[in-house]
């Protein structure tokens, strides 16, 4: 049995919706449906959640809600209406909206995560009714009832792993079950929302719960691809990829999904496949464990990149012999709650590469003035706006020339390399460059890799 | 005017110190001389240094210690004979010995040092004697007089600032100083010997206090080659290179001299210069501070490489959001007094490169059981037998392809990069590889930028 789960823009319209159902129909398997907020229609939209974003805003202000109320109301009524749902439902949100301004306490610290979760709650709800009039044997379930049973940390609820064993007991449900996603239930009772990705998440524990055999990510692309489109033209999609391949894509620039969201299916073993709602003949990407043994697995499967790091080197003659330096480093990093990604070394320097908005100018300063202090470096040298480019492949390590190839065709359009860093897995080589020359080293390493 | 320090090889023997005057004598400038304790004459021999090493334990035990003395002295008298010098010296030597047994107390921690710094000692005095014999205006200088004043640390002393400035007030002395490396005094009074590399540092730290305008370091080879002749025939002769460069050979098994030890030399910003005692001719190694801005640099000025190192490698899902988590294997290491030389780390992994030595079976296997207790990692790997190769050369940032040609020099030959690391200084790469590659990983790097 699968797990199939539809992103915002895929829920975002009744032409949307229609796609919708006749994917769920087009397989039997498909048992299990989570569902986003809806989306943006067109680039001018406005999501629901940002709606109910306006609307908590102005609750907490104790300005006039009944405007925002219907606004949202409205939305999901339209979907309604082009899909010729009993008008009923959609009337009875306003209700249930309402509620949510009334029976929560304004100092509750579950405040926001109760009002964001209505745009996934009442979709499924509407999607639910949709299904059932189209003859498909379908209902509603609420996320309590399912049993998705969350850590109490409001907007960043993390799943307890008592949920999976509630979960399973509806591995056999006769009903398909149309589930919102983003957020469960505290222990308390309490409604709690996952941070970003929070769809992706539900359909990940869900698809963990019930033991799914497969785990269908349904978004607007087709898929993962080697390259992020806004460097290349038309970048080749990838077919199969491993959970780590994935993680390390993801880590540098990959939006597609936060590969922390999947999780929850990677622990099980269950393989994700990503495929587009408006092209679902596409066989999408494959996220599994491992390559079968017989498909030989490609060199590298993606070059990914990230912006806005900054880096700190720092000379010291004989930094080596003196057990505890970096580790003293380290210490002033830790203090200012700065954590990093990489620290290439060479004999008497090393370089501590960061994420740039861990940083305020105030921050920086003092964490210049503390490394002064007590590293007393020979040298000390902060260098902003540096990109991280990430070349991954569980197969490089059985091809060693990929370094090689890889610097030559960086150096061949005169690309700067501030550090070259691959480690002992050999799943991935990491190239730190100046940020403005971020693009063309991505173009020259996709051009050598693919194409 | 130069500072001039001969090592032990070049003065081992008669035939020997007649070379070691000649040179003396072909320039009026070489106004210092340094001498090391006689070393080897064949491959058999015994060092005078060794042969103080038992006079000690000898003493130590209260055996008797009649018979050393003698061949101690012997050493020194055929020298002496050969060269035509008065015996009444050499047999003053027995003297010195003996009173070395006598006059310090058994529990001293300079006992050692004083046993130790005999060689030297008598070795300068025969040498003054030898220079004035021959019409030089020469003589011995006692390192005490002379205004080495060192730290309390007994076989591991280091030159207080203090030195210099007693040191300069002999800079325009009339005579030709003879000057006995490895050793210097305490403010107490107490002789005091350096670790390694003993009279390359009291040549260094000589030519820093009188300001010479060069420290001529001369030794049984040619100067600094671009790779070992372990693995290398022949390999070509660095003509010039710069303090850095040095370093950072030296860091990885360049055995010439101890880089440390010219320290005081480099901080003074006084060339250095590596010379052959039996080939005078030779131009020898420049180490400079920097290249003359007319000569362009080598790209790459030597290959260097050292065995020995073993890596732990840490898997660990969103390692880098967990600020500490590095500091924290670090603060283990620290605490078992081990320093780690690199840290290249991939997405969700990280591995620590050491020198094996510093760990036992047991301490290895507390390290592992402590990270697997402190960090939970994922996965966690011990790996032991790696080699590190550095290609060192100022030059390298101005030519972005060094990595590339490098990287497919060793793939082309098939070595398995564990490691590739690349700092922000450029002036390095940084490979480590399984030590079983290290002979053909050094030859395919020199034959890529040499010959």
């Amino acid at each position: 049995m699968k797990v199939i789960k539809f992103g915002g823009s895929s829920v975002a319209s009744a032409q949307q919706l229609k796609k919708v159902l006749a994917i769920v129909k087009d397989d039997p398997k498909r048992r299990f449906v989570v569902v986003s907020a809806p989306g943006k229609r067109h680039s001018e939209d406005k999501k629901v959640t940002d709606l109910l974003i306006a609307y908590y805003n102005a609750a907490l202000a104790n300005e006039e809600t009944s405007e925002l109320i219907q606004k949202i109301v409205e939305r999901y009524g339209d979907i309604g209406k082009e899909l010729g749902v009993d008008p009923s439902i959609c009337a009875a949100f306003a209700e249930e909206l309402k509620e949510v301004q009334t029976t929560l306490d304004k100092n509750s610290p579950y405040l926001l995560d109760r009002f964001l979760a209505m745009g996934e709650n009442l979709n499924a709800q509407l999607i639910a009714a949709f299904f059932q009039q189209e003859g498909v044997s379908a209902r509603y379930i609420n996320p309590k009832e399912l049993g998705i049973i969350v850590s109490d940390e409001p907007q960043n609820a993390r799943i307890l792993d008592e949920s999976y064993d509630k979960i399973y007991q509806w591995h056999d449900c006769e009903d398909i079950l149309v589930i919102p996603g983003f957020f469960g239930y505290t222990k308390n009772g309490d409604v709690c929302t996952f941070s970003r990705g929070g769809s992706d998440i539900t359909g990940s524990i869900v698809a963990a719960g019930v033991k799914a055999e497969i785990y269908e990510n349904f978004t607007d692309v087709d898929g993962i691809f080697a390259a992020t489109p806004q460097y290349i033209h038309e970048p080749a999609l990838i077919k199969e990829l491993t959970y780590r391949e994935m993680r390390e894509l993801s880590y540098a620039g990959f939006t597609v999904f936060h590969d922390e969201a999947l999780m929850p299916s990677f622990k099980a073993k269950i393989p994700v496949v990503i495929k587009n709602t408006n092209n679902p003949n596409c066989v999408g990407t494959m996220i599994k464990e491992s390559y079968d043994t017989d498909s030989s697995p490609n060199h590298v499967v993606g070059v990914a990149s990230d912006g806005g790091f900054c880096s700190i080197t720092i000379n010291k003659y004989l930094l080596n012999r003196e057990v505890g330096f970096v580790r003293r480093i380290l210490q002033i990093l830790e203090d200012m709650n700065i954590s990093f990604e990489h620290m290439p070394s060479g004999i008497d320097n090393v370089s501590i590469i960061f994420k740039e908005c861990q940083l305020t100018p105030e921050a920086e300063a003092k964490l210049l003035e503390r490394v002064q202090k007590e590293i007393e470096p020979d040298e000390l040298e902060m260098e902003h706006n540096i990109s991280v480019i990430a070349l991954v492949g569980e197969g490089m390590k059985e091809h060693p020339g990929i370094t090689a190839e890889s610097s030559a065709a960086l150096a061949r359009k005169n690309v700067n390399l501030r550090m070259i860093s691959q480690g002992a897995d050999e799943r991935s080589i990491i190239f730190a460059i100046r940020g403005e020359q971020e693009r063309l080293a991505v173009r020259s390493l996709y051009y050598t890799f693919f194409d």
